[in-house]
């Protein structure tokens, strides 16, 4: 699954659309380069700021039940999608500095994920693909 | 910083590239419907997935330097690159199902981050905005 | 392996229970001291290390409802049961690097949690206390 | 808050030391009881509680240096002081809720890991066991 080229625009035609992991990555390096902050941006301090992130994201859902979890209040779901968000940041930002390109790693794991879970085995079961 | 339009495409034109993060999601969206695994894909659940694969990212990082986070071994990127693979799949995911849209709630997230960290107070320091 | 009493009996008198986090507290510093693991166990990574045992902790419940996740399978509370010793494992010589006497903590915690959620306020609420 | 001995003392024998897992187990169903709390302490919710309290008591580092993490200014020890507590009240909690006696997992753990790493392979090394 990849992306067709990104073609030179000429008259009459409208330019590719800019893709957001590529235009988020170049925004990060702007705002660190700003601040002088790439000293502090080593993979290992980036991953603990991830993993912080997504406990942060965790947090308003540990007392609820799955149905409310489903049916946040609005103040709620505007916390949620600030955490959604610093997620996403530092996970650019991580793949980044390690030169990975996040959506070529998550389209190949994808695909071992319909080898690890084949329909016919998978469906309806949560079990992990060791248990399968 | 909004994306333009998509358009559609005619003759002579090229289509606009297809953003990654809604290709994911929609790939996301087949795959778990093939597997009936809707009903397990609750918010509450899926922040916990992405929180444990956020930590399966830390893992490989927990006893190296921050000097040897930056240098890994082959292999240990190889694995790396498939845990960053697995956070954005199930941040995407989890997206999907509160309906936030991730681009816009990171491009959000980083403007609101401009203002908490202005470039003259933040210049070369860790600290988090509240002690700035 | 279980610690000797701290005193020698004599006639008459009990002897005084070994306290179990200073016997395990102990017993990792011996385990650390002899394969040299002293200068891998930095507070920093110690704390990665802890949070990494925490996602593995949860991992088993991620996908099971609520009430599942009371009556697990004999499997899969043997595996929970050693997630709950890692973490214990690391949380005490986490501590231990830092002169943190656990227990004290811990009481002086609950105090001020007591002191957070007042029961008139708090009872039969999940809220958290910035929000009583 | 300090345990009342277990025992009456009579003349010639000294009370056995409470043992401070004990205590803080019984201390917190008290204190969730008086709130009604025990609804919302599943264990799948405990499990999520306790990996966000991992992540709390991680952030105060994710920026810092291995060297730094073991000199931190009186402040931050004291909140990270504050987070090590919290993570030891939901471990105990959550091993409670699952009748886990946690000492006992605590030294079945530190013996099998003895066997994984034994000291002529495993010292000087932060490899994992699979890898020794």
């Amino acid at each position: 699954m990849t992306a067709p080229p990104s073609t030179t625009p000429t008259s009459g035609e409208s330019s590719s659309a800019p893709d957001a992991l590529r235009e988020l990555r170049d925004a990060l390096r702007r705002f660190a380069l700003e601040r002088d902050w790439d000293p502090f941006h080593t993979p290992k301090s980036l991953a603990c700021a991830l993993s912080v992130e997504a406990a942060e994201l965790l947090e308003p859902f540990q007392w609820l039940s799955e149905a409310q979890s489903a049916t946040l209040p609005p103040e709620t779901l505007r916390h949620v999608r600030q955490e959604l968000a610093d997620v996403l940041l530092y996970l650019i930002r991580l793949a980044d500095k390690l030169n990975v390109d996040l959506a070529d790693a998550a389209r190949a794991k994808l695909e071992s994920n319909a080898l690890r879970y084949p329909v016919a085995k998978a469906r309806g079961s949560s079990r992990k693909y060791t248990e399968l």
